[in-house]
């Protein structure tokens, strides 16, 4: 008998505790994965990546289908090899990317029709072939390409575009080839009568989880909060629940309270590279004057090789000196500051206290660290 | 009895073997040290630099004055705790930044009067005033203000300059209130009896070393060669040899064939940073179309974290996609390969086949990496 993919193993009101598995790695839920887009986790080693605890990371088949090719991959023993990280891998299906440049696409039943956005070639994706691409990479988990509606879209367009999203959900399904895990993406806009209608047919199929796709696209978080709990109360109980590109410290924990197990977001590297660094108390701007002469770390509560080693003068000299040193140290901190940050959410799920950890982390987080030493 | 900063423990030729010791460090000699202009190795975690096994860096007082200030750094605990670096740190005197603006600075007996380079403020450096900023930096080993001249200046000029260099390096003598150490610099342009006349008049001071300055700024290298080995013997045998800004694998080969025992470069990591890599047949390009399915490292010989874990096709892919590991993971390559190659200096110093490792070593270094898998 195989080990089970995922395993539930408590609540604490709508928060989730449990164990994704695979023959490659296990991740402790609810867990944060890095994004290694072209494959790479932007300015970190892997060595460090691994250092830091993470054991899932994402990488996107939009781009690594563009450059270097899928075939490049595969031919070089699978993206695990390439890269050379042996623990777990999410790929994305391209969906959210080709979407993103909604102008220039054209679309049909087939697939979806687009220009590269490196060299303007003509490209297209379908359920079929997103499906042979990820089983190129050899990635854990795949998604399945799906139509990323934008937030003002028409009750009628959204319940549309999910009939066809649905198709390509089971036509990938039938063109898996593999053991890989493939998960469905519940879509359906700001809908929640679509919500329930997508996450209700996607229960049907055999998908080893289920993605909440077309959220954090630019709706108001309210709307954004309030769906995701009317979409995840109708997905089952014993699947993995994954919120696509969400990931700022408050969203991973009003993430959690409405059922989330997995999360990814470029936040945490991107706001590095330009000096913005997680601390308890909020985001801190590491090139602001005030830490000119500071010889505090960037959080004294963090236990990460940055904090443990250099201070925030030293980490604003390098940003002001335009040193690749800087974003480097900053995404290591980030990264660090998300990984305990799920840890610390799950230790208190187990303890049955979410609800208490989550008042009090948001109210220090919205605190402001630039008026905090 | 304090131990001896520096021990010339055998010979073979001209080549010396040594070892470099003070309180913080022990470098065995030849010895190659990173350039960490800025307060940093570009792009490499100083743990990094210290996994590949460097003992001792440099770094650079004119960018260190401008940006972040010798007062925030004294104030910070010193250079070794701003940057976390627990080794040895040799510091220029920025003499040789300074007189590359020749142009732009006014130079008297005093000093030198430039302009920064980040927001053209005047500044000026003396013999006194680059003691103190070392002084504040805390290096384990500081040089003395001196005059580099370009190669094609006049004898005139140069035995003219040549009294300001010495005068200054021994006002800088004076100027010293710690026990670091300084060095004195051996100028001279292309003139072999300037230079024997410098080596000779500074070997009267109580300096703990000597550097080969004005080198390698433009002249042909048989001449550098020749002015070389014209310079080192009229250097005392009993203390170490610095040829400053060298650090080109052939040069590394024979500045050692011409008594060097110091050498620091920003060849490699700038290399790098633009996807050439040092190998044992000379430099590998690794955009060449040629690298594109290669899953070869990049030296199979070498044992750094790049060789052991990732291929040209990888490397190549980071760099076409402008990813900053790409860089980083080439720094830590040409930095290994230089570590190796004076380690395979030394060894071979002292088992008395220098000559043959050096003819050996030049022939496969410039037989073309490009054309060798």
């Amino acid at each position: 008998m195989t080990e089970q993919f995922f395993t539930l193993k408590g609540k604490d009101g709508s928060a989730r505790l449990g164990v994704l598995k695979t023959e490659r790695f296990t991740a402790e839920t609810p867990v944060f994965m890095p994004v290694g887009t072209q494959a790479t986790v932007k300015g970190l080693l892997p060595k460090e990546i691994e250092n830091i605890g993470f054991n899932i990371i994402l990488s996107n088949t939009y781009h690594l289908y563009l450059r270097p090719g899928h075939e490049l991959i595969k031919a070089m023993g699978g993206l695990h090899k390439f890269m050379n990280w042996k623990r777990g891998i999410l790929t994305d299906s391209g969906g959210f990317q080709v979407f993103s440049m909604r102008d220039r696409i054209s679309l049909s039943d087939e697939g979806v029709t687009f220009r590269s956005h490196i060299d303007g070639s003509k490209h297209m994706f379908s359920p079929e072939n997103v499906i042979s691409f990820q089983e190129a990479f050899g990635s854990d988990i795949m998604m399945p390409i799906d139509e990323c509606v934008p937030p003002e879209s028409s009750h009628d367009y959204v319940e549309k575009s999910l009939k066809r999203t649905h198709d390509w959900a089971f036509r990938c399904l039938k063109a898996k080839t593999t053991s890989q895990h493939l998960f469905g993406i519940v879509q359906g806009g700001v809908y929640p009568d679509l919500r329930k209608v997508s996450a209700e047919t996607l229960a049907e199929g055999a998908f080893s989880g289920f993605s909440v796709g077309g959220l954090s696209v630019g709706e108001e978080k309210p709307v954004m909060y309030s769906v995701l709990e009317q979409t995840t109360q109708y997905i089952p109980e014993n699947k993995p629940r994954y919120l696509m590109g969400v990931g700022s410290p408050e969203d991973l924990v009003e993430g959690v309270a409405r059922g989330i197990d997995m999360f990814d977001c470029v936040l945490p590297t991107r706001m590095a590279r330009t000096g913005a660094m997680l601390t308890p108390y909020g985001k801190l701007i590491i090139r602001n004057a005030k830490h000119k002469t500071s010889d505090l770390p960037v959080d004294e509560t963090c236990n990460c090789y940055t904090c443990k080693n250099f201070s925030r003068a030293y980490l604003r000299h390098l940003f002001l000196a335009d040193e690749m040193l800087g974003p480097e140290l900053a995404s290591i901190h980030n990264l660090t500051f998300l990984y305990n940050l799920m840890k610390n959410i799950r230790e208190s799920i187990a303890e049955n206290r979410f609800e208490q950890f989550r008042k009090e982390f948001l109210e220090k987080y919205f605190s402001d660290a630039e008026r905090i030493d």
